[in-house]
């Protein structure tokens, strides 16, 4: 006779789980939390702020910068990650987070490590102002090996309508204003692993630095006035995540000697990348673009200055965006 | 020198994806879905009739169904059942789906195989009267192998405040009227793998019959009053997850001939599973438990006419759930 703890899935195991993230989950609930926790499906009350509410949902995984998470059992920023992609995508449309859930599949529980990397989820959810509403950890015996992973998730974000913003909202003259990114962010990172091969080990915690989470700014900023459209800058780089934050016939030049690259980049590129690739494939220093009007750049540059703002260039009738 | 295409991420591949999967995508949104297409999120405007939403979420993924989708190249039903895994939930908090998002992770791209997931989770979306918002297909080059796929989602759905069911709302005599499911949904298949061995494949295009997906059904119910509570039938079997559904202090006997059980469960019994793992790992022919206001049950019949209704028990004082 078989047993579904025979075919390698271990229910009592995840029951144990579910109970030891219980707290740090429950920990990012605010009073508008609609639970319980390990019920069907929990929620949140919207503010009352909102008239009429447009609510967005944005789900990213961490790639394969997770991959370097396992080899050194470093899991404590991955969450950051995770969470940085998904609400970082919200912002750039104007929504303010307000639910996040996780997604963990994995060949085998490993209950330390899957606890920690909740942890990591909720302590970022809490810096990203957004409770952790729920979560599914999977496993897939026979299908992943025992000791592989992935990890993704989806936020959801509340905006007015008619308050998005985004490229019906720009016109030539604006300015393009750059946050800094001390780090690759999580994207690249199949290109980094090819690049780096087994010498990878000795750079690890470097390249696992976790994403500024750059939401909470961001919606700050949107609040004071000015912010036309942003982008979130990811797969692609500058010039194509720019590009889609602007209108059709519409496009900039950004100066990259507008600021000083971080030195991981140039780590990377003296592997074997060439400077256009690089500045395909990672953001470069600058990991979110915020279109503004020039008049209130200076008021939202105060905001903005926790992440060393920076103006790349300005919006012109031209096509495309092109780094120079 | 090195490049991200050198290192297996295909960029212009997955742009051919984007643009081929648009208008399938594209034909769920209703006139409430505030876009565009390829931005960096996607939302929906909430109906007017709520005075004060909850918003709730709900992630999953196919599990390790999908081997077997993988194993015949039988994709078109997997969307539907990691609609069904998401929204069956949010069903059984009293949410109505409003927006979903899909998670898909390859080793590597292949845009046929692709487009057809993404096209069956956008069928299945419009089954569920939920528009798929958006969506992140992720390369894990040498991670997994290139064959090597992952499938999970999240649905958003709300709920006036207040009119959440749940164990809040059970009382003894409430009784338990169960929706059949003609096959196993989406949990399970660890275990239907392992004492399938390589014989599965005889049997693949049964064992994939995809989820039923309750929600709209359920919502119409709750909508005419009387449901109490609720219970998607997944991992853990009708005793554990109808006993998420009751309140401490209450549980209910299941009365297991009260309905016909599908033969797919015997083909699956008969290579050695016990009557207690079988209950404990599969639906046994319920996949969706309510619990009801007794004298409103005739007239929730009606409603709930087409998954064949069938009163498996009532609510007493008596401790958990047991099925004989």
């Amino acid at each position: 006779m078989t047993s579904y703890r025979d075919a390698g899935i271990d229910i009592e195991a995840a029951d144990g789980l579910v109970r030891s993230i219980a707290s740090d989950v429950v920990a990012t609930w605010t009073e508008r939390v609609v639970g319980p926790f390990g019920g069907f499906a929990a929620g949140v009350e919207l503010p009352d702020r909102y008239k009429s509410p447009v609510i967005m949902m944005s789900t990213d995984g961490v790639g394969t910068k997770l991959e370097l998470a396992r080899r050194s059992g470093l899991w404590s920023g991955v969450g950051q990650d995770l969470v940085a992609m998904c609400v970082d995508d919200l912002a750039a449309a104007g929504a303010t987070p307000i639910g996040f859930v996780d997604y963990l599949a994995v060949g085998a529980l490993h209950p330390p490590r899957d606890r920690a990397i909740v942890a990591s989820v909720a302590a970022a959810c809490t810096q990203a102002r957004c409770p952790l509403l729920g979560g599914e950890t999977a496993e897939h015996p026979g299908v992943m090996a025992p000791d592989a992973i992935d990890l993704a998730g989806t936020a959801m974000g509340v905006v007015e309508k008619g308050e998005e913003i985004g490229p019906h909202l720009v016109g030539e003259g604006d300015l393009l204003v750059g946050l800094r990114s001390p780090n690759l962010r999580s994207n690249g990172f199949s290109l980094v692993r090819a690049v780096f091969g087994d010498e990878i080990d000795q750079h690890i915690e470097t390249l696992l630095a976790p994403s500024v989470i750059y939401s909470p700014t961001v919606i700050e900023a949107i609040g004071r006035g000015g912010v036309h459209s942003a982008a979130h800058i990811t797969g692609g780089g500058l010039a194509a995540n720019v590009g889609r934050a602007l209108p059709e016939g519409l496009g900039a030049v950004i100066d990259s000697s507008a600021w000083k690259r971080p030195e991981i980049f140039d780590l990377v590129a003296e592997r074997g990348i060439e400077e256009p690739e690089m500045f395909r494939t990672f953001n470069m220093g600058i990991g979110f673009c915020i279109v503004a009007d020039p008049d209130r750049v200076d008021d939202l540059a105060a905001v903005l200055d926790q992440h060393d703002p920076a103006v790349l260039g300005k919006v012109e009738t031209r096509k495309g965006v092109e780094v120079r």
